[in-house]
């Protein structure tokens, strides 16, 4: 009496329904739906993400516990991206019978970790076959009344921020496909981009200390993601060049232009904000190990600013990830 | 500096932003979330479904209003299952370049048409490019604490009741793609496979007045969902064939089986709901223009057993929809 579909369901709720159990969901998979009891005083945050076979991970080369990880993490990166904290995810899911399997035990394991990580339970979903893998997550999380941090409140004269280093996964990501694992720099580059961790911490101190005026996850690449913060807030920007934390290199790999990967690189998950300069000056150099860079300011205007020390200075064009640009 | 991506995300929201628009929803579409204020008191219930071209719908056969119709639509079907009321939706949607014109115009009327029906404001989501139609929907209701209907609930001696008729998406999409549309039954029935309708209010009106033991929504057919419901509930259950409001075929479909249709066939989205005899008095005949069947009894033990006048009793065995079913 129970059907295939049915024990699929079974066998991801054995491996992730006791993840970070939260009382506030009262009902998890299983039934039509899942009962999710609010914190009072909090809003909830609301976000889904496609992770789809061929666009965003290949189903021969990816580990599948990365692509277990990585599904959860960057829906999850959304919620930090408004300083908010992610509480429960629902997980949609599309596979061929061919990967039930020990492909779906390994992807189950490092989706399991990245629950883990985040805190956030799984409570429902849907499960159906398919010639390829589709994976789509929406992530619930909850941010005290009013604290959320949108992109549309940055002002003329803000200072902008990143978080980490930017162009590390695309060059991670580079070195895997043409199998350049050779140096440490490589190592840490391909990590960042098999397993990323959201920035929880440091969006929800934002949020709290009402640091940060404006705020959204770098997905797409800086080139792609200032412009659309920008464009929310009705602002522009300058960016000195120098100042982007761009990735190390390896030596072997002088042809490549860090600066390059910094801006159009995508899937770094690092937060970009922007902070009044009465406010900026209580953002550390570094918040636990994750560095902070100042790399520009809001201006009037809607123009993106490029200023490059040797070059003329130039309008940012988005050069990141666009799944309809040709 | 405004992306195709960027673009599209516009367009839909320009289809979608303001309709029944909702005070509770803060933030909604184009930043890296949405944010929403739940109503005090009041249960969150999340659910989302796949709605996938070739699993689900047919990208050359089907209306595209009726594709943004049902999409929505099935998803809302899972809350008011639960006895509750639709609020916000995410949508994410993966589409070819080439159906960002025409078909996505009416697709997003279908939706919108849905979305008015159902008051349930569009609050977010995700695009991108894909070859293949790809649509999943989230869908955040609310119901009073303590008062969702579960498939937990249903015990021994309970009545086991359906709304409506069965069979008649099945025989809708039978009678569509053999091009059979004579008679007015099958333009009946073919509208209700493309545009079928939640049964909301039944569902609020079986939780508010706690009427109700157990239920969920009947999407892959009784024969399926029944089973479902009882190992949920950890009860058994007989059902009687001519009680069954299975769909009046035309006199020259003589050939199919009502009985067969209304038990294996899916897409009713009729809701089926146990209740203690008690209370089962005060279920009426029909709840406004809806048919009210009471179909059989819950019994002790897991069997599920089904009664024909002229044949032996029978245990039920799934035959409805189940995609890794081979």
């Amino acid at each position: 009496m129970v059907t295939t579909e049915d024990r699929l369901v079974k066998k991801m709720a054995a491996a992730l329904g006791s993840t970070s159990p939260r009382k506030s969901l009262r009902l998890g998979i299983g039934d039509d739906a899942a009962l999710y009891r609010p914190t009072a005083g909090r809003e909830i945050i609301l976000t889904c993400d496609w992770f789809l076979e061929g666009s965003h991970f290949l189903r021969e080369t990816d580990p599948p516990d990365s692509v277990g990880w990585k599904c959860l993490v960057r829906a999850v990166s959304d919620i930090a991206a408004m300083g908010g904290k992610p509480k429960v995810f629902l997980l949609s899911f599309a596979l061929p019978e061919t990967h039930t399997g020990p492909w779906l035990t390994h992807f189950l394991r490092g989706l399991r970790r990245a629950a883990r990580y985040c805190r956030c339970q799984l409570a429902g979903g849907d499960t159906t076959r398919r010639k390829e893998i589709l994976i789509n997550i929406t992530v619930i999380g909850e941010v005290p009344a009013g604290q959320a941090l949108r992109r549309s409140g940055a002002e003329p004269g803000d200072l902008i921020f990143v978080s980490g280093s930017l162009g590390r996964a695309e060059f991670g990501l580079r070195a895997l496909r043409r199998g350049q694992m050779d140096s440490a720099q490589a190592q840490l580059c391909i990590q960042k981009h098999l397993y990323p961790e959201p920035r929880l911490l440091l969006g929800q101190w934002l949020a709290r200390n009402r640091i940060a005026s404006a705020m959204m996850d770098l997905s797409d690449g800086l080139s792609t993601d200032l412009p659309r913060l920008c464009a929310a807030s009705d602002v522009g920007a300058r960016i000195e060049a120098t100042n982007i934390p761009a990735v190390k290199l390896p030596a072997s790999k002088q042809a490549l232009s860090p600066l390059e990967l910094a801006l159009n690189g995508g899937d770094d998950y690092e937060l970009l904000f922007t902070s009044h300069p009465g406010k900026a000056r209580h953002v550390p150099r570094r918040l636990g190990r994750i560095p902070l860079t100042c790399i520009g300011q809001i201006t009037r205007g809607r123009e993106v600013l490029f200023f490059q020390a040797d070059g003329p200075k130039k309008t940012m064009l988005p050069r990141g990830w666009d799944p309809f640009r040709k």
